[in-house]
């Protein structure tokens, strides 16, 4: 018999109770032995709780007890969780966990800290998902070209929302709020942090890079409206806030932004609150993973498949799934200025003769061509949104064209940009 | 080092040697070890071949090899494949196949006589995309409630060709024979039994199903015509030739058949030779799996991948990821006469007074109502062609009433039926 330890028995983990007690039968089936979670650990030990074992609200409980097998930590934040999950690899006990932000900051010392036990981090990415697996072992043949994901519910719901109804950004929020799709402090998803961190997890096991968020490119959805919304229809692409992975020579690139991707791409079809990750390798093409990727009971799903895979024995392999360097020179994080691709600007301006060559001139100066084109003007006729594409630039040049064009007298605010994935 | 020999080096196995040598880096960090390909067994040594590797035409150079670890299983066939396959375990060897049609008979007497060993089989089902390893451990927490595939890239290209450009069956066939989609002989392909074999693989990982070909519904997609295509489009169908398997009470039903599926299913948008699979578990929801099914670098990525987690050593669990029964209750195979679904029927009639009443009767004799219905005229006005689709109904229901439709002097043929999956 496996005995288990849970550290946080919130959503995910009363659901991983729930799955373990009612799926006994058939978990017992693939695993081949019994599993079983002995004992809880939560902070406020008089909330009322609808699960069925014994809880305690001191973690040393389940790091002591010499009879359990494995630890889920599910207590959430960084350090206070590392921590923990460092005594219980210490006390040579296998762990499991759906920690995302803490697997952002410390996977490689985690990866380091485990000597022989397994550690189960399925559930950090994209819920129920298992793209974890098929990453690390699925498609381990490969060297991966790119890594391409919607892996925030709340952005896709949103985005999906404001492309098929056309409402604006703050009606929306507020809706999502309501469904409870969307915290009421929104910032770490809509913000573009959530899915950052699961992106810098993938990474990992494809690249072997070892970035933090702080590295790497991250944008929300913020500035998002519906006039974007309105381009990206007239010119057949969905809107989506994309983690994106690309190894081009011996460079990766990370980077979390929303995007305009073709309409009749796959990844381009999932929409509300599902996620879906297409992974291109040089030898099988393009693969693509879609489901749940939140909710008690998809994350829990995949806590529990670690939980058996350790059962199974499987999982002698290192965690992120390799034990040497993964190519051949060292890879190395891009810079973000070195970002090549197409790009979506959008600028009010005032109404009158000159703006368009001003404008065009600055482009020109940083190397930038248009692509398509259209304007609109304003009710009042003061004012015009001159919409456009570019051809591929590079990010420092467009960055800096904005800057420029910013500035100008005769526009209104700071020209709004999505970067093109095609 | 881990020692592998090939029995058969055509498309697949030269793929995997390649990949073997070109990826050695990545795949040697990935498996802890390196992986070195000794040996090819062929039939016909005098072929003229682009590949590297020493060569045989003696199968026992490879199973008499004490030093060969793995035995990579791509000669085809069924029985001849069974015996070398069992002759390579009982040396106690690994085994890494990607022979579907073996499978479909022999997977339960291969995983008895797998004692420690691993048997890999990723690429016998849907090419490049690691539905085995999401099937028999990502989701290994969940009872599986139902599959519904895309599995069969040849008929996919044929029907995504007809519902876009509105061709026909013949002329499409025509088209992919040359493309090289399609085999001479296609009735492999295009009758279902290639996506059937695959379904059984897949059923027995999640039911733990023993059924062979001959005991499962199969119909290919001979009969799809243009104005079946009109229909579909007119109500928001797309038409897949779609393996299903599903959990009903204690039943699981098995079927490989033409379906209209609603074209905003994810599924529905999985075209052209790709492949697809939803997976529905009870805890998790759906997730959804797609790539390339077919060719031979994707299918060589599959195999690679088997390879690596041998390496790795993470497949000492058995074979199939069960090892007692998986429910509470022996499942059992569902007859295909209790398939309860919607039915589209296509019945070409004589126009004259009183056909429309007599076809009711019949229907309405088989507890068959009708959901929505078409009439076209034909050019010269003497015959009609009826469209229209069921509410849920029994299999041995619609099959009889067609029979009975069937035999009526005012019909020009036997009425064409295709299921309706939502």
């Amino acid at each position: 018999m496996i005995k288990v330890g849970i550290i946080g028995v919130g959503t995910v983990g009363s659901s991983v109770v729930k799955i373990l007690k009612e799926n006994r039968d058939i978990i017992t089936a693939r695993a081949g032995k019994q599993i079983t979670p002995i004992l809880g650990v939560v902070k406020n030990l008089d909330k009322n709780r609808s699960i069925n074992i014994p809880l305690s609200d001191d973690v040393d409980d389940i790091l002591n007890d010499e009879s359990i097998d494995i630890v889920v930590e599910l207590m959430g934040g960084i350090d206070d969780a590392f921590e923990v999950v460092k005594k219980a690899l210490a006390k040579g006990k296998a762990v499991v966990t759906a920690n995302k932000a803490m697997l952002a900051y410390h996977r490689y010392e985690l990866q380091q800290s485990a000597k022989r036990q397994p550690i189960g981090f399925e559930a950090s990415v994209a819920g129920g998902i298992p793209i974890i697996k098929a990453l690390r072992e699925g498609l381990s043949a490969n060297h991966i070209e790119s890594i391409k994901g919607i892996m925030n519910g709340t952005c896709n719901y949103m985005l999906t929302k404001m492309m098929n109804e056309g409402v604006e950004f703050d009606e929306i929020l507020k809706e999502a709020q309501e469904l409870g799709y969307a915290e009421a402090d929104p910032s770490f998803d809509i913000g573009g942090f959530d899915a950052a961190h699961k992106l810098l997890i993938l990474a990992s096991i494809a690249y072997g890079i070892d970035a933090k968020p702080e590295d790497i490119l991250i944008e929300g959805i913020e500035n998002i409206n519906s006039e974007d919304i309105f381009f990206a229809k007239e010119f057949g692409y969905s809107i989506k806030l994309l983690t994106i992975a690309k190894k081009i020579g011996n460079s990766v690139e990370l980077r979390v932004h929303p995007a305009l991707i073709n309409s009749n791409e796959m990844i381009a079809k999932v929409d509300g609150v599902m996620n879906g990750v297409s992974v291109v390798g040089d030898r099988v093409g393009e693969t693509m993973y879609y489901g749940p990727g939140a909710g008690g009971d998809a994350t829990a799903s995949a806590v529990v498949a670690d939980i058996i895979d350790i059962a199974r024995n499987d999982n002698s392999s290192p965690m992120l799934g390799f034990k040497k360097i993964l190519e051949n020179d060292m890879l190395k994080l891009k810079n973000s200025d070195e970002i090549f691709t197409k790009y979506y600007v959008r600028i009010e301006v005032k109404d009158k003769i000159g703006v368009l060559s001003q404008i065009s001139n600055i482009l020109g100066e940083n190397n930038i061509s248009i692509n398509s084109f259209l304007q609109k003007q304003s009710v009042d006729d003061k004012f015009a949104t001159l919409l456009f594409s570019t051809h591929q630039c590079f990010e420092k040049d467009i960055q800096n064209a904005i800057k420029k064009i910013g500035v100008c007298e005769f526009v209104k605010q700071l020209p709004a940009m999505i970067r093109i994935e095609e």
